[in-house]
């Protein structure tokens, strides 16, 4: 197994520059997650570009050039892990490593046709990884097949007390029910893509074929966390994460990120508070959707991973707001506390990839890994760029099968 | 049963002061909290006298004036919840309601022989209470019987999406192993009073002739979060508390009131966020000694409520380092998301109580509901400052009886 990782992950030998060359360090020893993998056998190949710092979702934010989508270099690659999404769809590595704390483990695997899975928060540990927002920061998976996904995921868990933000999780270990119901939020926006609109109807009719019941849940909780993640004082994280670099050497980090983390500057303490109450007032609201959602709430929740796709070009002319519209559906995951995972879904008359999120609370990853697996399966599709068939589906390491005798069982005692 | 609650916690037909006649405000609606009381049968008596804006240990810090010891006028009640302990000491009223959030509802109860309970973070709801430090301030309960503050919280607990720290927590309803391992500060400062330190000795003693075996933990870790409080950016959250209010009236707070919302102001949002996660590192050190202290860990923790009595004019006269000093216990624990019951130990050779404080992981209020009762029969003490004897053990609500069969068993599949 020959694996890649984002170049804000440290791997001892290698500099991590964050794609800032002012900024580059060389570790004198591995991330956690990479020591992991390479204790369990996997092999290093290298690192892979992104947007600066992990700030963007696009993937043309880096001084080392955009990187192009897998099928059709015109087009972006999303981001910020664009190199290692890029890599695995081209079939280069079996597996990369991303971070994710805005979507940017899921917009690029969404947009090349793989696998990107977005762990519980704490799950895996951040130990030598550069903070984007440290407190919301995942390290995020990336492969061509669900299963792969999740055995990378079996192999790079773990509680590490040297991360500040680790956790130890219980993770569901049973599947969603077999008439799961998932929610599909009220209001959906694809910004004038016709074609990504008519996929997204197709990855619901795909999901009830599996036996998932469709609820409509209300979207506005969910879109007024994800605005706080650059729209209040939660944005002074990401300054928070380089304050001291960034205050010696602003002038050599590149446009829109030195402006996004600037803006970082501007809020006071107090201003930080009353956003992260706000957050979790809203947090509440989005509480009552999944418990009440369609009247009996719900066990997942379908949404597309980006909901179009731009070329570098109309990137490059309106960055900041076609960057925003990427992260349509992304940016509130991590704010709330949630694990995800983005699966391929289709490929489009237009020949490029559409993909699709699965969302569930904290310590759902298995649950989503083995629906997810399911529904990758049923698509039809070919492995990333490659053309290649799926591999045959692997069972999931985390899920107990239904033949499996559980090792504990409930037994009422009466009286 | 009637109660009193502090004057922060709104009940209609009152104004809520926070002991600031400029911020009083006459709510429309009784706190959540106080309607679940009245709902449950109590009568509210009254409203009482606290720490300005719950800010202080030590309940001087008042425009209506100190608040006096139960036992001995010329010393201080502590704080911030001054006047419910009060009154729950002197057998005015049932229990009362005090918030917590550096120790408010712990300190008064450990120097007036009554009993404090501070529940888990989220378990009680603070919708119609003034903030003090949102994210960590913790409705709190003070009656002169263990078994009494457990009835009051069984009442008075339950999700609220009201409140935006509010949680559904699952408690632990069995009580702490037999021979439950409890842990002793490695480093005990007692600023001087020997007194404090002979009466410490005995409560050791008296959890080891309970079943408990004493192991010593590092303080470090605990002493550093405790630090945090004040001394770093997390001050700003009692600044944010009241901004508005603050700016347009600074004037009308009183010293050293005033200085401490005031230092709020002079942190930026990245500040808090650096200062948010060393609180997080800090977290993860005292975790391990949590699972590590004496080799196999701790079940619970015991502490010096207060570490000593300071006279009113004592504490006037130095009123900032003082009331430090007795917060030496009881600072870290809602910024680490522990549970911690004040239960009244001893009464010294001068005729002023002595009380300890078990402290538990999030989720441990019933253990230590269960742990504390049978300590505080043990002592012999009498009610408050009441003399009347102890009313009999009861029940604790949420722990199952040893001679009640659980409603589902383990069992163990083979093969």
């Amino acid at each position: 197994m020959h694996f890649a990782v984002k170049d804000n992950i440290d791997a001892a030998g290698l500099p991590t520059t964050a794609a800032c060359a002012a900024f580059a360090y060389s570790p004198q020893a591995h991330a956690t997650v990479v020591q992991k993998l390479l204790d369990a056998g996997a092999s290093l190949a290298g690192k892979t570009n992104l947007d600066q710092f992990a700030c963007g979702l696009n993937g043309t934010r880096s001084p080392w050039g955009a990187v192009p989508n897998a099928f059709d270099p015109a087009y972006v690659s999303g981001g910020s892990s664009s190199g290692s999404a890029h890599v695995v769809a081209k079939g280069q590595v079996d597996f990369a490593l991303g971070t994710d704390t805005a979507g940017s483990g899921r917009v690029p695997a969404g947009l090349n046709n793989i696998v990107g899975l977005k762990p519980s928060k704490g799950l895996i540990s951040a130990r030598g990884v550069v903070p984007a927002a440290q407190s919301v920061d995942c390290v995020s998976i990336f492969a061509r097949s669900v299963g792969l996904a999740a055995q990378v995921l079996a192999a790079a868990r773990g509680y590490d007390p040297a991360d500040p933000y680790s956790r130890t999780l219980t993770l569901a270990d049973r599947p969603f029910p077999k008439t799961f119901r998932f929610g599909v939020p009220d209001a959906l926006a694809f910004f004038g893509d016709r074609l990504a609109e008519a996929e997204f109807e197709r990855a619901r009719a795909g999901l009830r074929e599996l036996g998932g019941v469709e609820v409509r849940f209300a979207y506005q909780p969910f879109a007024e966390a994800a605005a706080l993640l650059y729209e209040s004082a939660l944005v002074a994280e990401r300054y928070a994460a380089i304050r001291d670099f960034f205050d010696a050497h602003e002038a050599a980090v590149m446009e829109p990120v030195r402006g996004i983390i600037a803006q970082g500057r501007s809020y006071d303490a107090a201003d930080l508070c009353i956003a992260q109450t706000r957050l979790r007032a809203l947090g509440q609201q989005a509480a009552a959707q999944w418990r009440e959602a369609g009247g009996q709430g719900m066990d997942v929740m379908l949404v597309p991973t980006a909901p179009t796709h731009y070329t570098i070009a109309q990137m490059q002319a309106d960055p900041v707001a076609l960057n925003r519209n990427l992260g349509a559906y992304t940016n509130f995951v991590n704010l709330l506390d949630y694990a995800a995972l983005s699966v391929p879904s289709s490929i489009r008359p237009d020949g490029l990839p559409f993909g699709i999120t699965l969302i569930g609370p904290c310590g759902s990853d298995w649950q989503l890994a083995e629906l997810g697996q399911r529904y990758h399966h049923a698509t039809g599709l070919t492995q990333g760029a490659t053309g290649e068939p799926l591999p045959a589906p692997v069972p999931i390491p985390g899920i107990r099968s239904s033949s499996e005798a559980p090792s504990t069982v409930r037994v009422a005692v009466v009286g």
